[in-house]
């Protein structure tokens, strides 16, 4: 029998990178689909709105990465107990999405010059201001971004926080233990340690 | 007693009004915090992350818009019944938001000339797309975003969506008969057209 889920993203970690983590850590078969880049153009129109990723399941698809995130954290038990919980969670996760927001018009300009200042700029400016703050957060809660337990915030940072040093070549979180270990401590879950020794091989 | 919930941020529709639009839909009181323009530098060291909106309960401090709205959404039964439904709503936001995001620079932008350019852009690469394919989904829905009944999506969209009209100094949803009519529809309930009636004026 196939899959229940399928998710549709492309042959990389990007932003899809959190869902399959937490299909991995519950154990939820899925379907790991990777449109090639060559074949994005016809396939962009057929997704909702031009975008990648996309979760299918019971036939229905539905777009948006961290939507689909917070279904499968609710999915294997990563996510509050209740609103109000939820609500601490999703702070850090949008937080985190508003960094990685900034690293997108760096990843579309050409010119390593103009390139090189950007990413200058993102130091000074995001990630010198929002690292100590998300670091101090880690500190008040026994090691996690939120609750002071293990949910898909955690996951979240441990997926986009590379995108943070592949774009910019630089050890991001190297004055952030605290965040580093977060990330590790993500990265050595049974399940997750398993899919990253596994999982195909890209650049980001 | 001072109300359970206080909303803090500047004195404008801006991010903060969907949740406004939560609470009084939902008949909770708040407090309705507005940060003037000049005092925005000192209270952004107080801040977690140097931005509003923020919301306050119970001795709790917690920033993200969307994540707040959220929150209240489940407060006032204008989320979804389970977590699939959540995710449709979700989604839908996410899009929404994800228009929102190309405003920013546009209203950043000094320069007249350079400014005419981005809109221009703006409305030929996004609304040109986007609206289009949310006017489906409302024809398919029964009149509304999402789950063929009001959710907390049409109030996103209601109180976002006129932030396209203030940037490009156009009727940005004239041809979509079917999200204006989204737009009206939450405007025209009672509580919410009370509200909009006595809320303080501001330009977005």
């Amino acid at each position: 029998m196939a899959p229940a889920y399928k998710l549709i993203y492309g042959d990389y970690r990007g932003v899809a990178e959190t869902s399959r983590f937490l299909f991995k850590y519950g154990g939820i078969e899925f379907e790991d689909a990777r449109v090639q880049f060559e074949d994005w153009p016809q396939w962009k129109e057929k997704t909702p709105f031009g975008q990648l990723p996309l979760l299918e399941h019971n036939g229905k698809q539905i777009n948006q990465s961290i939507a689909i995130a917070r279904y499968l954290a609710n999915l294997v038990k990563l996510a509050g107990n209740d609103d109000w919980e939820n609500l601490e969670i999703d702070s850090i996760v949008d937080t985190v999405s508003d960094i990685r927001q900034k690293l997108v018009p760096i990843g579309r300009e050409q010119d390593q010059i103009r390139r090189k200042t950007l990413i200058d700029t993102l130091i000074k400016d995001s990630f010198s201001y929002h690292l100590p703050r998300l670091e101090a957060i880690v500190e008040k809660n026994n090691g996690y971004l939120a609750l002071g337990r293990l949910t898909w915030a955690d996951f979240y940072f441990a997926t986009i926080s590379p995108m943070f040093d592949a774009i910019t070549g630089q050890d991001c979180l190297a004055n952030y233990p605290k965040l580093k270990a977060v990330r590790d401590k993500v990265n050595e879950l049974p399940a997750i340690k398993k899919w990253i020794e596994t999982r195909p091989a890209s650049d980001f």
